[in-house]
């Protein structure tokens, strides 16, 4: 460890314009303010060699800490940044499980609750629209979704299972692919709020309806699920934690000057609105009728 | 002009997770990532001393140039800024008029446009959510919606103008301020689409139809707008090119050794969608049949 300090801190994202990342910043900020730091903010739009790029000016220009939640599984970055002797923490996304300093929430527990909401309304025929399989997130979910459906003594059918990235555009075109099968599922899982913001213009653009025709939940209960007509039912975990809880880990380990193995685990919940429950209790901006909020 | 660079820029806003500084900070990033910077990015939540006590640290820490979004009209702070030898550009909202090099749009052309917008559909009583009057765009775009009343002959009547600030919560106190006036607007021009997306929830909350009971147009033309059902009429300004070309003075200046009073100013556009012109040909994700996108 360092002996001057920069009193400068880095957070390194996707992208900024997805919602959850604006919270994860903030909760950041407002967890480092109170030790004068200030936090650099440096967006992948999910290139590991755009990731590589920015840890490598991050490291040279000597930041004191770095939050990482860009990260892919077995990441090369993040091994090489073990070696740097700059204390960070990985968010919401792991590399090797279990070998960095981590915050983040259960996203087994949290897809098999999304699942079962689906199973629990008589669906029988899911999808699951399922990031990528080079992220923990996309990996964790899809788990704890063929979980849930196996508990259910639910087949787990692989062309219902479309690999649809982060973000709003994949999501819209892994919906089409699940649209299109000769029996297409009457709900879906989709790994995050924005794919299912993809998947609702999808449906819309078919003139399906939410929820009668086929029912949508999300992950992450970013403020936008609730805007959407009808309101995104998702799971809910607590994007603002999880910065502030990285910052004060990561102010931890610098006060420390050593590392810790330290991982912060959310358990997830779900909010239950109108794109699976349909009814006139459940207007797009009423309050929720599930948990955590 | 000091000598020595940091390679480190930064950004000051009021709250990233307001989509309009999410896509503003990408266009930084891009426009100053060729020059080799990162980018610090330093939130005020509207508060005058939180963004001075930002501009103190990061004059202290040396950063090679400061983007500014947040300030007021005639603001201590960048008056303070004028005098500590680095390179600043103010963004969307300027201090003191031509003072500072600045990059923006014509709010009062665009609060025009919207208002005679909505004089064109037939509205004669028309509110205005007005945002604040120490700060630029919300002094322009009144001053812009009261001249297009008065081109076109209405009366301009103070009962209808309602301060909002620029965010959700304080729109829907303004929209019902105005919704329970004796004679409440048929219409309601919002100085931001975030505070139109506030007077959504209110209108909705109370039962009323958007466009049928009152329509709403609101101003930027953030992501958001085109996924509201429905879809939000809107002034498009070009928000990444805002930040893009801001980090471009800011870098030329750094080039050059000096300050320039560049100021760069964009032609606001007209989005007609589902808020102001019911009908079955504008739905909330359909292409736009107005300018701008």
């Amino acid at each position: 460890m360092k002996l001057q300090r920069t009193l400068v801190l880095a957070v390194v994202i996707p992208d900024i314009t997805n919602p959850f990342f604006g919270g994860l910043f903030r909760g950041v900020e407002d967890g480092a303010a109170p030790g004068g730091y200030q936090v650099l903010l440096c967006n992948t739009d999910g290139s590991p060699d755009r990731q590589q790029a920015h840890l490598h000016s991050l490291i040279a220009r000597r930041v004191d800490g770095i939050i990482l939640a860009s990260s892919f599984l077995k990441d090369p970055a993040v091994r090489w940044l073990r070696h740097q002797h700059v204390p960070y923490v990985l968010v919401n996304r792991f590399s090797d499980e279990g070998a960095d300093p981590f915050v983040g929430s259960d996203d087994v527990a949290g897809a098999r609750l999304a699942t079962q909401h689906l199973i629990g309304l008589g669906h029988k025929r899911i999808g699951h629209l399922a990031g990528q399989s080079t992220v923990s997130t996309g990996v964790l979910r899809r788990r704890g979704f063929q979980a849930a459906l196996a508990e259910a003594g639910l087949d787990v059918r692989p062309e219902l299972v479309a690999e649809s990235g982060f973000v709003e555009e994949g999501g819209a075109r892994a919906m089409e692919r699940l649209l299109s099968l000769p029996e297409p599922p009457t709900a879906v899982f989709a790994v995050t709020d924005m794919v299912a913001v993809g998947a609702y213009g999808l449906a819309r653009g078919l003139g399906l309806r939410l929820p009668e025709d086929v029912a949508i939940v999300g992950y992450n209960d970013i403020p936008l699920a609730s805007r959407l007509v009808p309101g995104l039912t998702t799971v809910h975990v607590p994007i603002h934690e999880f910065g502030s809880a990285a910052a004060r880990l990561l102010l931890g380990q610098i006060a420390a000057g050593q590392a810790t193995p330290k991982r912060v685990v959310y358990s997830p919940q779900l909010v239950v609105r109108g794109s699976t429950v349909a009814g006139p209790g459940l207007p797009a901006d009423a309050p929720s009728r599930g948990m955590g909020e």
